[in-house]
């Protein structure tokens, strides 16, 4: 991108526009100050005024910014191909392109607690690229000439339809740039555990308590399983995340659009992006509901859910180092306690579990405003974006994080896992087919009441010799059906 | 089915077992005291004394209970070709085939809060088809011969594989009767009413705003479309609910069950079924987690959030009969009011909502149920499937009650649609390509002020003829691009 | 009560009104037949034809309806102090009466998933007591004469205002009677233990990571805390429940009602059912809204969260018997396998974590149920105090199996106990104040890493003499601050 | 404060480190290079390096770490009481003074998504006041001396117990500053607005549709109720918020503090901060149960549910201008849309309804890991405290804005009003005293039907004279009971 220099002289100084210089514009409902240093207009300010909640870490995601940017080129490119000035697109798709990058993101100060349509962000877009194209073009910033907001950056378009798309747009790239990759990472890594582990034999625990054996592999695979099953999720809700509103404008009619713009946008998105984006098929759902989001939020909650049975198990494998089970030595990242010295602790673990419940509430706020919407338009949409977004990420990162700084370095304590196998009293249950349910009990039983081996209560009980009990009681014979 | 007149003569007299009528069965903890007029033994009664927990409301969903008749059938013919005596498989099923049929569902009184495996219904289930068929076979009752409840009506099988067996069968039987059948009934009344509808234009809203004009037809195609999706995600999401955990018996392992077993059963299931059951290809994640009904439960979440929108929308548009928006018209069906004579209520409407919240609940409750699971064992399993059954079934019936009761009888209400479109402000959209934003927002704001008509207003403020205003304001060529 | 023999006659028969046996009645839509052993009357009828969903297991919650009679019952004599023939007064007083003993339950058919204000059950309350005071009179069942549903039995009320009265009665009754008598024994049953285990020192666990000790004592008063705090958190939410409806009629204002009748119902209502019954300051609010509800809720919710702690803890130092923590053992209920022999296991905890979890999920039914009211009135009612309801029920019922059958059994397995804690190398932390934490986490990394005990390696680094690390670290001396 | 210049010229240049300059510190687990402009040490660039998740948005909210500041002071000036070196005591009290005035934010870069138990952040300011006092005293920072991170700001305290008192005096200080004035200052703002509207009579909506008259006092009197008991909701739960778990360090026993340590922290921290917190009674539940913010959550979640019923309602009663009911006319604040000209839409509604569904959102995220503690210790602890404190602000300000910029501008469009309640069908509940509830509804429906007004019905079907009716149906007396 050669954006000249232009956008860098403004950028560099920045210095949080206190040195009071201002410029004058207008919106429908009056003049304005706008700092001299930013590329945003009146509405922007306007929004800035009027809604003071939450703070700076409440701001519009850069995800969205950025995804606006790449549909104002696209649509800048198509709306040639209808007619606008070359010359006016042109500088359009070079503003848009250094929003996209994220270069100008500070000019994006407005919050997500604004309108529910996202109304203000896309006219933040619209003034940000506006001036900055007035600019490249050698105009008066503010002056809405030769580039306005309304007529041009936002031509063919509306809130209504640029913001869910540029929802789906920026939902479609979290998933594939980070929730995906680290869902990946993170089922290879456990699928490398899993092999790694496949000849460790290992009492197996249901209810918590002591029950067959199984390989420490066999137990990995439930894991791998989760995770691809988890990207297998993600993946079946995306078909409908690649669906685009844009070409619906206002109510999902395409009123004061053409023909042909919500499918050449559409295309020249997938195009800009590399994913498989098209036009929505029905434009009055694309803008009154969310469905999509809630749906793959949905997803994300079955993953969460997925994360936290994994990390809850090596978590508690992991106890210890002396009073616990004890089966699996995790990595030792840190110092786990600011009293307890020497202490480390599952801290990767916690992090992935605390995600795993973020994810969940995230998902109840995504459900409860994709439930809200209506007539011709749900009006939850900066909302339930943030929290989409917020989960793929978290999520993505988290897997990363787990498997970097723990799942790889996961070694079995085989000691200690060889030790609680051959003592478990539910070997037992290689008997049934031998001796039947009850007799087999009994023998349980009298060991854990005597506090002896299964084979001494088998013997005492005369249910079986000795060669019989070693015959029929093999853990690695227990490992899979006969 | 020909069970002989045994069952019926047993179930018929029933009377609560008031009359003091007892046998004595045991388990391995002892004996205990068997209403006579009952098929389930000791293990069920017992059960029925440690967990007192809800009352008659909260046992076990009767789907769970047919779907383990199914798969103690194909269980039992499976084990005939490894060797279980014909005679006693025999008996089995059609023991089985009883409970499939749900002509025993009397006989099945433990409660969803029991143990988190669903450990005794499954012993439930066994101990009454063990008696059943010991009966069949003219044995006595509680004798556990020739037909063992543990030794015969399990072989090959335990709670950890059965249960969540049970449990995707009758989530797949739920879906498939139910739920998306009523689904595609409301799809198809909605997409009759939205062809119905195709040319009565009416005023759009946006923000619960005045906006531009759609048809009515557009605004219920929006409806179909959320419908019409609502069933795709139930069905990308049923893949992984086909997959049967049977032959991963304890721990997954398949231990004390033969190789060949967990497909033969899975198949059987799906010829009883006609529904694509297949064995799940990892049995570890099969028994540890339920991420398929948290990923169900996820998808019909999404559906509760299509329905709470269109019911919304659908009460508001019918708002009245004097003091509402008044653009549809709803059946009415009952009296409204206790109080207030004559008044009608959109009642379907509010059932559905209601229903949609519940859905919500019971997807909060499934998610943390599915997220608690540890090592070989998820023991949230009789939540999980109840409130699953209970979104699907709920979900099901609104559909088919709210299209019955409600959707095929909308009318629309013509002349108030046709005073509120012409009235609109929001028409002065259609001036922008050709006057720019500006001042077509100048204009509305005029007329708004002042209480006139848009074309007043346009005119007045010099910014068109009145020719040019009818040519370029025509609610008709709103309706799409251009 | 004496009642006569009539409902008993009528209600004795029932046999599901096979017969065939039908009596005409008439609301304001028209003529009905209705089962002539049936007290309910068409509008009753009407609803079950509308409202096909979910089946009996769906059905208002018999508290709602034994609620009603209490209310109609306070109604009826306080209409009378406002001129009401008392003789219809009397009649109607007795037949609410057996409706608030729960002798008319079978007359109550009408599902949850109905109306949204509950009206149709308000009605079906009004057409049985009215016609079994008609009954009771010598009158003809559906002639509403000398008894009409709404001009008597409804006189001074609303579907609006009483069904939230029954609603807010109904929960009142059930937190009083189940809820936290349930929490009080388990609080009572957990200090016992926690006195019993006070002198038992052991190893803490943070992290699920070994820490420094306390006694088992200490560990169980966490718990009792918790539980305490939960009593008095639902105790908090109280008085808003305790507030009513009733003379708010149709919006609030209390048309068609009298000046005082509210506070002499809510009186009534105290007086009858011994709870601090008032009349709601605001009607207004009290209709629209549910937020005392939601309140309530939301305290059970945080109750559910104290108690899937509390049985999580136990059941993993329960954990074993072999290869678990092993520190407590629970009572054996139960044979825990249908397949593993002899296998024990923690039901009671899975109970109440799964109750804990379904709790949860209810919660967000109420919540979403509670915000989605619209201008005079809510409409979600019966769905929300049926998940209040269920939480009510199963948090208390499962309080006292969870006593019963675990709590009061819990034994602590002090060899095991006593074997974890005096290895543990968290006792080092005890030599910060004397040597330093950097110092005493090279003595803790030091054993860990070469399998001695702190002892050793603190004499090896020798950081310290034998005989200052016998007098510095003494677990009895690490119970509490110095 | 007077800390003189250095903090000043450390921060000042602060240039992201870019410079490439470092020294080395260590912690137990080796070196590790920090940049040199910033206060922290080694745990905290360990943490940045094993935790990196989510991004500058996802940090630790800096209430903790003022919160943070607070305590250390209070224990920095306790343990002076108990023989902490005076100057070292000072020069931690200065320290921490810097962080709880938030002069030192940029020193604490730590992510939410780390050690469950916040203790990376517990060193992060045990670094950050080490290293700063050690400046104040004129040491080499990293050094440990004269002021060490563990030994001496750490003293007497873990993260187990201060990271929970962090969160307490963050969560309440958030609660009094931000939360409960935002709602008490929206309450004034509706209680003014009802008493304004108390003549206006309108009529009422139940079911969305037409009811019985009321005032729109009384209508916005049910609003003024809801925060009411919103704020007495939120303060019921404050007792448990006010319990402080200092004093309790590692475990919950107060291992290596102090006796009377906790009390005096406590103490010190009510008058540091003018709030009455209190020391915890029992440790052990402070430590492993976060109950107090679960509950907490709740009160808001309920909060939630009203804002969001309030908000909806006064988006629909301003609907239009002229679509809609338009009973209010709500302020116009900015621009509604950038494709229709003069929209003006709700935005202030729509910004309290996303707050709305966020905070539910919230509340299941606290739920999930309030539910998940697990021995001495709950590891969801930073992922709590930053939902607690996101709805509290976001609450808190979205009521401020919604005051400021929508209610106190609201205006009733009496003519409107006046048209639809006169209009209304449902003033014939005022005859059902007079004529019976089925004479009625009679009118009602007969008026409906055939498009005339009550009286004209009444009169046509006989039911009543012209005199009757002008008398018994006047709006003016259906306000109240009589």
């Amino acid at each position: 991108m050669a954006a000249g220099t232009a956008p860098r002289q403004l950028l560099e100084p920045l210095k949080r526009s206190t040195q009071e210089s201002f410029r004058i514009e207008y919106d429908t409902f009056g003049e304005l100050k706008v700092p001299s240093d930013k590329y945003y207009g009146a509405q922007t300010v306007r929004s800035t005024m009027n809604f003071k909640i939450g703070g700076v870490s409440e701001r519009m995601p850069v995800q969205v910014i950025r995804a606006f940017g790449i549909l104002k080129r696209a649509a800048a490119e198509v709306n040639q191909d209808y007619g606008l000035d070359p010359k006016i697109a042109n500088a359009i798709v070079k503003a848009a392109d250094e929003v996209a990058e994220g270069k100008l993101n500070d000019h994006f100060p407005l919050v997500v607690w604004q309108t529910g349509s996202g109304t203000q962000t896309n006219m933040n877009v619209n003034e940000v690229i506006s001036n900055r194209a007035i600019e490249i073009m050698g105009g008066k910033l503010g002056s809405k000439i030769p580039v306005h907001p309304n007529d041009h950056v936002n031509k063919s378009q509306s809130s209504n339809d640029t913001f869910p798309t540029a929802m789906h747009i920026a939902a479609a790239q979290e998933v594939n740039e980070v929730l995906l990759p680290g869902l990946k990472k993170l089922q290879n890594a456990l699928e490398a555990k899993s092999k790694e582990f496949s000849q460790i034999i290992k009492i197996g625990r249901t209810h918590t308590q002591d029950a067959v054996p199984l390989t420490l592999g066999q137990e990995f695979s439930g894991y791998v399983q989760q995770i691809k099953y988890g990207v297998a999720r993600i993946e079946s809700t995306m078909p409908r995340v690649y669906q685009l509103a844009a070409g619906g404008t206002a109510v999902g009619t395409g009123l004061n659009t053409r023909i042909g713009f919500a499918e050449k946008v559409a295309a020249k998105v997938a195009e800009l992006t590399g994913l498989p984006f098209v036009t929505a098929p029905n434009k009055f759902e694309a803008l009154a509901a969310h469905d999509a989001l809630v749906e793959l939020s949905g997803a994300m909650n079955t993953v969460a859910c997925s994360l936290m049975k994994i990390a809850n198990d090596i978590r508690f494998l992991g106890s210890g180092p002396r009073s616990g089970l004890g089966e699996l030595i995790l990595p030792e990242n840190e110092p786990g306690s600011s009293i307890m010295p020497g202490k480390v602790n599952p801290t990767q673990c916690e992090a992935v579990t605390m995600v795993a419940a973020q994810v969940m509430g995230n998902h109840v706020a995504v459900t409860v405003g994709g439930s809200n919407g209506h007539f011709e338009l749900n009006v939850f949409k900066p909302m339930m974006i943030k929290n989409v977004l917020n989960s793929a990420r978290l999520l993505g990162d988290v897997c990363v994080s787990f498997t970097d700084n723990c799942v790889v370095g996961i070694q079995a304590n085989t000691d200690r896992i060889n030790k609680l196998m051959s003592e478990s009293l539910m070997l037992v249950t290689a008997l049934n087919p031998h001796i039947g349910y009850d007799k087999a009990a009994k023998i349980a039983k009298t060991a854990h009441k005597e506090g002896t081996t299964l084979k001494e209560a088998a013997i005492k009980l005369g249910f079986l010799t000795s060669d019989q009990f070693d015959q029929w009681v093999k853990p690695k014979d227990m490992l899979g059906p006969q």
